[in-house]
């Protein structure tokens, strides 16, 4: 795309209402808009990041026999009241507004109620199980304290994902699938090496849950964690009999700030019993569907990358989550440039790679400073001192050194560095 | 995909709660389900076609321009109030919750006053204009009166563009380049001969705005149009003096009752004055930037599209929507029967067409009524009699005659099929 057709600008200007270095980057690089504590609008590459990571998370769920669907923001409280989930002391993130005289609705902080409501108009035998159903959906939770930008929002996307199976040793079974998928996912965002599948707080049907936590300074949760077997535990389900428990020892647990980016748990059949989504067994005999749920955080993850990875200069996202791959400069102006600017542009187009063509009339310093902060993978930069050896600037947002590519062999190249 | 490892099933009884019938057969065949009164839940194949109808939608959008974001759902009541449009007795349709103790939140029915709040951080100078931005979105409305489904909802998926431009000439010419894309939209969706521009009621800063309302039996819209001049008006603007103004005569006026299922409307400055949206022109004097904005009902045209095309059978979808273009029949069991159409349904999906495979163990009845009632364009059925010439049968959702093709053409014959 042609920066000059993109309406956003860059801004100087650090937000005074962000403390987070990635949500002022993510505002400042002009991807994600404040609308008021905790809710964000996503402008144009911010819409594209969401997507990338979609598109990934996607793809793995797909793998492991998700089917997409997208369920009701609006919520009937009818069916939150059948599983004691609808009053305020009970769940406090609610939002809830008058529908008629006398009539609420609320607006969905998480589906497991609809989705085990749906099941029960499609799933009456052991034959039609198991079945995994999934969904990107907008959650909206009245958050006390919204904080951090895109790591503790109002309002944000999710991937949420509900088994259905026969029985504890077939979900069981999922579970873990599940947790490979999710380290899948997470090795393909580039932050496979630090984050940590951790022990958490359980319930009725499972001593403990399980979250995937992330190292990073701004996180809110704490987590220990032993290098050596990898196993780690959240702070707040950390006592001496859950270590003894897990066989660990206090000493050599390590200390880290971490930010959730995805959870699983195992429900059982704390919502399908009240719900009524029965079975009929091989016997003739009913039984409760065991359900569990399974969530990841994408404009979180969003957030966390632009946290995690970003630098002095700006945002620096990695190849499969960027909005483009390259940021292609063009330093002077004339015919010749221009036109070899032009087909440098379309060169790198056809060949299937994502490129912000900075076109505008605007001074070097600062389409550079731009390139930096809005962190494309690689820069590169077309002059007439480069056109004059038939070649281009390339370099990598990165690596503070560049190198002289000649003009007819960039798609090659690029192609190559991106995939390293 | 293998129709076994879809978890959802049809349902023979029509749903009680539905009146119209495009819902009543998109609840049977298993696309949409009902949480209450006007909100829906999308299943698998649902889904689908929502994607696809979006996907043409923001080709045509992509087309002219459009820079696709999306914007929160919670809403800050201080734009809203800025434009007079936060108070209940000015909009009937808000939803709102409480937030804190003294402070409130709503939920987005319309998205107007946060757009050009958005743009006020990016346009500052004539050289910033035009830009056009658009979203799709979960709307939500208070509507007292929900009905036929998904025609209107309390919570629908909307298209809505937004342009900025320096004055109304811009404007005007931007206008009708989206009404074109528009038509180009009901085209491509084959409702386009159906489909007409409306004059409608208009604003402070033009007299009309217009519709685009599809002629449809259970519409709740009822348009006049002259068969001859294609000029169709809404009936709430029909009068003496607007027929004498655009030179129509009475005689002639079709009444028709229609679907609305996209709107354009010019706001001028109505929007962008009170919410501080400003611009610089060539002469350095301040001017407000003009506004228009543009929805399509994305889930509407699936409720339409539903309710037009459908028979006493079931679902009828155009190709560019349908969630797949062949549900593919194997009627009989055995290795070698099996093994054929494995190969077909591998074939078929090589040649990039999208196939619901029915491979469950049902009578043949069974399948041959749920193909019908899900409405894919064509039928492929392949059974040990079809086999013995190496053959099988292809029909046309739309037709009632089959023809027996060779399993070595059946790609090449349906791609010609669907192009047709």
């Amino acid at each position: 795309m042609r920066r000059s057709q993109l309406f956003i600008k860059t801004r100087k200007q650090t937000p005074a209402d962000e403390e987070a270095r990635g949500a002022q980057l993510l505002i400042r690089a002009g991807f994600i808009h404040k609308e008021m504590a905790g809710v964000y609008s996503y402008l144009p590459l911010g819409m594209m990041v969401i997507d990338n990571i979609k598109q990934i998370v996607r793809e793995e769920v797909d793998g492991i026999g998700g089917q997409e669907m997208l369920l009701s923001t609006l919520q009937h409280p009818h069916i939150w009241k059948s599983t004691d989930r609808w009053d305020d002391d009970k769940v406090d993130v609610w939002f809830k507004a008058a529908l008629g005289e006398d009539s609420q609705v609320g607006f969905g902080w998480s589906h497991e109620e609809p989705m085990a409501r749906i099941m029960t108009q499609f799933i009456n035998s052991y034959k039609d199980l198991p079945v995994y159903a999934y969904q990107f959906q907008n959650k909206l939770r009245k958050e006390v304290r919204p904080k951090s930008g895109l790591l503790r929002a109002r309002e944000f996307i999710m991937k949420d994902l509900y088994s259905f199976c026969r029985d504890e040793e077939e979900h069981n079974k999922y579970y873990e699938t599940v947790a490979s998928a999710y380290m899948k996912i997470y090795q393909r965002l580039g932050i496979g090496d630090i984050t940590y599948r951790t022990f958490a707080s359980g319930g009725p049907f499972s001593r403990f849950s399980h979250e995937f936590q992330t190292i990073c300074d701004v996180g809110e949760d704490t987590i220990y964690y032993h290098e050596d077997d990898g196993l780690a535990i959240n702070k707040e389900v950390l006592s001496d009999e859950v270590l003894a428990d897990l066989g660990v020892k206090r000493e050599g647990l390590v200390e880290k700030k971490a930010v959730e980016v995805g959870n699983i748990f195992t429900f059982g059949s704390r919502y399908s019993e009240p719900l009524g989504l029965f079975y009929t067994d091989e016997k003739g005999v009913q039984q409760p569907v065991f359900m569990g749920s399974y969530g990841v955080g994408v404009s979180r993850i969003m957030g966390l990358l632009a946290e995690l990875l970003a630098d002095d200069k700006g945002l620096v996202w990695p190849a499969v989550v960027a909005p483009a791959q390259v940021y292609l400069i063009r330093i002077g102006a004339g015919g010749e440039l221009e036109k070899a600017a032009d087909n440098l542009y379309g060169q790198l187009t056809k060949a299937g790679i994502g490129v912000i063509y900075d076109d505008r009339d605007e001074r070097v310093g600062e389409m550079f400073a731009d390139a930096d902060l809005t962190g494309l993978p690689v820069r590169v930069v077309i002059s007439d001192k480069t056109l004059k050896n038939q070649s281009c600037e390339l370099k990598l947002r990165s690596s503070d050194s560049s190198q002289e590519i000649p003009l007819t062999s960039v798609s090659e190249s690029l192609v190559k560095t991106l995939h390293d």
